[in-house]
């Protein structure tokens, strides 16, 4: 089969690889349909994270179909139309029961090794042998609508990040929020703090094109500027102090000191931009302004389940963070468009 | 009248000041009953915080009786027995209505300067003038019983300082906790996250008489072991992973990191110890396992009425803080005695 790899910075390619084979009775293997870049994918692009292994695979958010199963499978089954989350999980352990899969205590990585120390496939492939099936998997009841899947595909990591921002910063009916960061992951936490009942959204963004999308997603404000002045017009927005919930969807110093210096006193910092550089938290800010900060690596699986019933009953569209579409043989350029940010997110089908 | 004042490291003195004289139209004076020292005034007393003013006054926590009232007081009359919380507030601005006092926009410190520039008394002397009088006092419904006065006079800071703990790290019934700090706040956390109904609470604690409280207040166990051992002692308590809370109500870079480490994945530290020096949060172990942190300056004001019930009903006997009572001529004594850790909190009475 073929599989995309990674040999150094902007190297990014599409070659033979062994087909995937059952490793543990608890494997499935699994036919993908689609796959896409994650705006993490291009850290390594970029040379900003070392690229550990010259061609290590590629990719943490697939869907597709289960062409094989290990004995020991018994809720997936051969033929399910399948959703994988980028963090391989158990389901039955206490973290994961505590909601958290994304501390699973037997979870691994999409292209890392498994519990045995034998490699994963990434999910930018043909084919991916799935450790943990029975948890890691959701299934669809049925083969879905092929316009469905870009929105299904978004449960894998995109729309359940964003989600898990909101979540994170207490985002509930009539909650006032802003939402830092404009990327895919920004875009779907504007969806999502809509989707749980926020009276306001402001969108932190300087581009129209992104700015159009989130309004159509629920956010009902824009805010262009940035720092001390982004902050001030946010609070200018939200009666002087600030809204009640913020999600920080970037990760880097500036974004977190945004995020928390826009919270109004007593709010929360909802934050799932994996923490780049020096991103410090202000502890004196926020002992002074008793604003929370919560979030993390999000435990999209455990979320799958309800956010998936939206999307079925096509309620919710997340998929329309997706502006562009390859095959996947064409994968390194979905990697150069979001590089450039010619593209907001790139969905790959093989 | 006489109050306390400081002029340098370890120098407090008791001495003559100008009698109050009611400075606004929403001023009180009121003769203290009791008052007591707070950990952090230790901060100037040792010499960690510089002494900005010598001669400036002391304490922030008292209760007493109103001798006076502001033409524009309409909810406080002469002849009350009131609790001063340790902020001055107004209740009635958009922070305090959303149930942050401590960020009240008309807040001022005892001892400080009030919104006119004219210093505001201390809480440790005989009279204190108090602006804001309406929305900063709290009424019983009548004169106290004198073994009511210390469980009323923790209301003004300690006990709603340690409920403030509890509520920011999302106490509730069948929480499992850890409490970092086993001084007057932490042992106030340990008594308020009983009374949120938690299930389980480990206290972190090598002094055998703070043990013997804790355990009194609600403490089902005890770590006498810190730091990494520390934590791997409370994760064996609690499943392998972790309580679900942990109040952290020290402020050192240590015993946050205690706190965040001893977390189980997606629990939650609520914090109240004010963070001395580099007291910083470690974003990426927090990203790592989702655990959050919430917490800061307790908007204590915003809990007296809820907790004041279970006091004045006798339910709860957080006074029990207080092991060494003094005449407040000989504040010097308490301060010392706190400093040496003779004494966990020092109540003095004019």
């Amino acid at each position: 089969m073929h599989a995309t790899t990674i040999y150094g910075e902007r190297d990014i390619r599409f070659e033979e690889v062994p087909d995937p084979v059952l490793s543990s009775g608890r494997d499935a293997v699994v036919r993908v349909v689609a796959a896409c870049v994650c705006g993490s994918d291009l850290w390594s692009y970029r040379g900003i994270q070392r690229v550990a292994h010259p061609g290590g695979r590629m990719g943490h958010e697939f869907v597709g179909v289960v062409e094989q199963v290990g004995a020991e499978v018994a809720r997936i089954r051969v033929g399910d139309f399948v959703v994988a989350p980028f963090i391989i999980c158990d389901m039955t352990c206490i973290n994961c029961r505590n909601g958290f899969s994304s501390s699973c205590l037997h979870s691994a990585w999409w292209g890392g090794p498994d519990a045995d120390g034998v490699l994963i496939d990434g999910g930018q492939g043909e084919f991916v042998r799935v450790p943990e099936a029975d948890g890691t998997l959701f299934a669809t009841p049925s083969y879905p609508a092929d316009d469905l899947v870009p929105s299904l595909l978004t449960l894998s990591d995109v729309f359940g990040t964003g989600h898990h921002a909101a979540v994170s910063a207490g985002v509930g009916p009539g909650s006032t929020v802003a939402v830092v960061g404009d990327g895919a992951v920004g875009l779907s936490g504007v969806l999502a703090a809509k989707r749980l009942g926020a009276s306001r959204i402001a969108l932190f963004s300087r581009h129209s094109d992104r700015q159009a999308l989130g309004r159509e997603f629920g956010a009902t404000e824009v805010i262009e500027s940035r720092g001390d002045e982004g902050i001030r017009a946010a609070k200018d927005l939200f009666d002087g102090i600030g809204p009640d919930a913020v999600l920080e969807c970037v990760g880097t110093a500036e974004s977190m000191a945004q995020a928390v210096g826009t919270a109004r006193p007593g709010g929360q910092v909802g934050y799932v931009g994996a923490p780049a550089g020096g991103a410090e938290l202000p502890i004196r800010r926020l002992f002074r302004t008793n604003v929370g900060v919560r979030g993390g690596a999000a435990p999209v699986r455990n979320y799958i389940e309800e956010l998936f019933a939206d999307v079925w009953e096509r309620r919710i569209d997340p998929g329309r963070v997706f502006d562009l579409e390859l095959p996947l043989s064409r994968v390194a350029e979905g990697y150069a468009a979001m590089d450039e940010r010619r593209a907001i997110k790139a969905l790959l089908r093989p």
